[in-house]
């Protein structure tokens, strides 16, 4: 017989504590919904924050008897809506697992909660001169176990890789309650099918990470900047696609169109360089060190020269170097001057850029909203991101309208629909239709098999068969 | 109702010619096993050779229908007995698939079918200045389609990490003949469940890898070498330890005991120069290129040194570092002049090889045979090799033994029983121990799901429920 909502909440309170057990609608409904507006959120029957392994086992196992969904999140900094509650749902929040329980510098490796901070994380493993790659923009407040649920990259991607190039194991609690150790502590290993992997990117739906066992990298050497305008977008592109054929790995590359230039200009109230006519910045950075790391921003100098940059600039100066990414990094919060807005994320192959770029200025002028471009050039994964009026549900429509514009413009171009924000409760259809129904059916397939009964994130990342 | 053998073989015979289904003894006899004399080989039903996907797919329904297990291989190069047959199954000989369908240097990737040898892809990529790292010991006779099967390393994993690193997506053909585009083009993507790296590595027993597309690297420069000598083998796993600690991401840094630098002096009839208390050597490459190289090989000779190395040489001189090498890539045809080898595959923390070194040379007094120890130092993936003679089933027993007994002495390590060979006919048990009985469920599940009338590869890798 399926236990009620009471009893539930009761044997919730019995196994984690009256506090860490909320339906306070006033502090559950700030847990039920991540940083993407397109997507619904319903609203959770509980909270529930457990401290420990057994606090989430015993969750699951309530929500099973139950047949009550659980949500799993982290922060909530996603994009995708994938932490986004559902209607009468557990929202089963990690943050409590805030421990780094091992940083072991002779193995290049550390043993990590879920709800450490991901600034915190690579500021601890920074005092052992080591690195940990995956650096989101949110990663002064977002979670560990967020990034493991959607497999996050960030700036570092185009050197250093995204989220699952680092997770050596992880600690998972399954649908039934047991607890999957999987992976290892070694640098190889081809013991079993990569079932870490498989966790990492599935956006909680087949289970709750609840450790994970992470690789880490020599800190790098501080990095060189170079700041490249090009007046056509096309040529920005095509510099580009020069830097990955010339074999140059720069440690960052990261593109601006001309909105989003003129967006931090007016925002951070200074002149980028750049000149009026400037199309596109390219935003570089080398941190190989000493003379190489001269030489690899020479050549991606030279690069941009040759395929007609108006202006370059370099710099050794950390301090300069930091403030000209400022310029980068402010674009979100600079477009905020014109409206609210809503950052889309498609990967397109690396010579694709300077085509989707001006997809994107056509969508703009089509259904008559600012589309300001940024990305990180170096991997193809762009974020168009539309500013809309928050008042107004015309512009709201069309922006949602530009948003599949966008995908749409990033699958001709032989891209993905999502590089790096993931899923969630707003690319279903567009994920179907990018895997197509063989894919579809293998992913349910293995959904069902680990998932019976269809207790974790239901309805999240594509629907039940 | 059941096809019968005859009819099933009538019906491969159409689908793909009388020439691509062989059912005499004589020939399919040698695609019955891999290298690994552990384990045991069926004598099959036919071998087919197709050439076209739907050659692939054709094959895999008639035999799903006629419920004959498949057992897909390559070049059979496997050290573990995963493409071993099975009585009365089909092998499925990938080999015809030897076409590079595209090189694609603007966005640094390649799309290769899976019978391709890994050296010819690599001579193939390398004209256009890119660069496959996966290089098992085998590179010039396995296949890329071996290789993504077993997730295959080599000496270049320490910098460049191993098969799925490069994956950027596959196609498989599944169970009931329906084929799967799973992955992407693009650098970046999180467009659902990861299952191009489930694949990678699932030996066969979850599909048919038909095609792969690959991420590429650009070449690295000529490497200089490093060859050290060490009278303990402790101050060899302490310089390792301290390579690793240290930041240092030497391009190859490989480790032979007493054991295996005998055996490759006396079939060189050379002196490595080691002296004939050397009890290890390092060998370490660098391929940073000029000054970064020199400084970099200065940097791990001064470690070595520090660590109570008792000879050092660096050359920049390719020719004499391939001469270097030579005595590292010659251990195992070496040691045939002692007897026939079986060679092992257990990964352990970097900071514990010479714990395992020293567990080999143990288990070699107590079972009374040559065990030579070879093995990818900066991963800590250790290769001990036992040496028997070919007509003794004592020694036979005595070699089995000690094989299991390293893999006991890597587990307690913190290891695992695999590093890059892969489980296969012979550590199924092995696995069931190291992943667990939650961990074999999961296993078990997905085969279940994907395969559910355990077609692919029955009983490798783990048994049925």
């Amino acid at each position: 017989m399926r236990m009620g909502n009471e009893a539930l909440l009761t044997k919730l309170r019995e196994a984690l504590g009256n506090a860490a057990v909320i339906t306070d609608s006033d502090v559950t409904d700030s847990y039920s919904r991540d940083m993407m507006p397109l997507a619904e959120a319903g609203r959770p029957l509980a909270v529930v924050l457990p401290s420990d392994v057994d606090g989430v086992q015993a969750t699951v196992r309530a929500c099973a008897e139950a047949k009550v969904p659980i949500v799993p999140r982290g922060a909530g900094s996603g994009l995708s809506g994938a932490a986004n509650a559902i209607d009468g749902c557990v929202v089963l929040v990690m943050t409590k697992f805030d421990r780094i329980l091992e940083i072991d510098p002779a193995n290049r490796l550390a043993v990590v909660q879920p709800g450490v901070v991901n600034l915190d994380f690579r500021n601890a493993v920074e005092k052992h001169g080591l690195f940990y790659p995956p650096d989101p923009a949110s990663y002064d407040w977002c979670t560990i176990g967020g990034n493991l649920s959607t497999n996050s990259g960030g700036m570092c991607c185009v050197k250093y890789g995204v989220t699952t190039d680092a997770v050596l194991g992880l600690e998972v609690v399954l649908a039934d309650g047991s607890v999957l150790r999987t992976g290892r502590r070694t640098v190889k290993g081809v013991a079993g099918y990569d079932l870490a992997k498989l966790f990492v990117g599935s956006e909680g739906t087949l289970g709750v990470i609840t450790e994970a066992t992470v690789s880490l990298r020599p800190l790098p050497q501080a990095p060189g900047t170079l700041v490249a305008g090009f007046d056509r977008t096309e040529a920005a592109g095509e510099a580009v696609s020069r830097v990955v054929r010339e074999g140059l790995v720069p440690s960052l590359m990261e593109i601006m169109d001309a909105s989003s230039i003129k967006a931090a200009e007016s925002y951070l109230n200074t002149d980028l360089g750049a000149g009026s006519d400037c199309q596109a910045l390219l935003l570089c950075q080398s941190d190989a060190g000493g003379e190489l790391a001269q030489r690899e921003l020479a050549a991606l100098e030279q690069i941009c020269l040759d395929c007609g940059s108006t202006m370059t600039y370099a710099t050794e100066d950390l301090t300069e170097g930091k403030m000209l990414l400022q310029a980068r990094r402010v674009v979100l919060t600079a477009l905020e001057q014109y409206g609210v807005w809503l950052t889309d994320d498609v990967c397109v192959p690396r010579t694709r850029i300077a085509e989707l770029i001006a997809g994107c200025e056509r969508i703009s002028e089509e259904v008559g909203l600012r589309i300001a471009v940024v990305g990180h050039a170096g991997d193809g994964n762009m974020h168009p991101t539309i500013v809309y009026a928050p008042d107004s549900a015309d512009e709201f429509a069309r922006a949602r309208r530009a948003f599949d514009a966008i995908l749409e413009v990033g699958l001709s171009l032989g891209g993905t629909v999502t590089g790096e924000h993931g899923v969630g409760k707003i690319k279903r259809d567009w994920l179907a239709r990018e895997i197509g129904p063989v894919g579809l059916r293998v992913h349910r397939q293995i959904k069902q098999a680990l998932d019976p009964d269809n207790l974790f994130n239901p309805g999240s990342m594509f629907s039940p068969a």
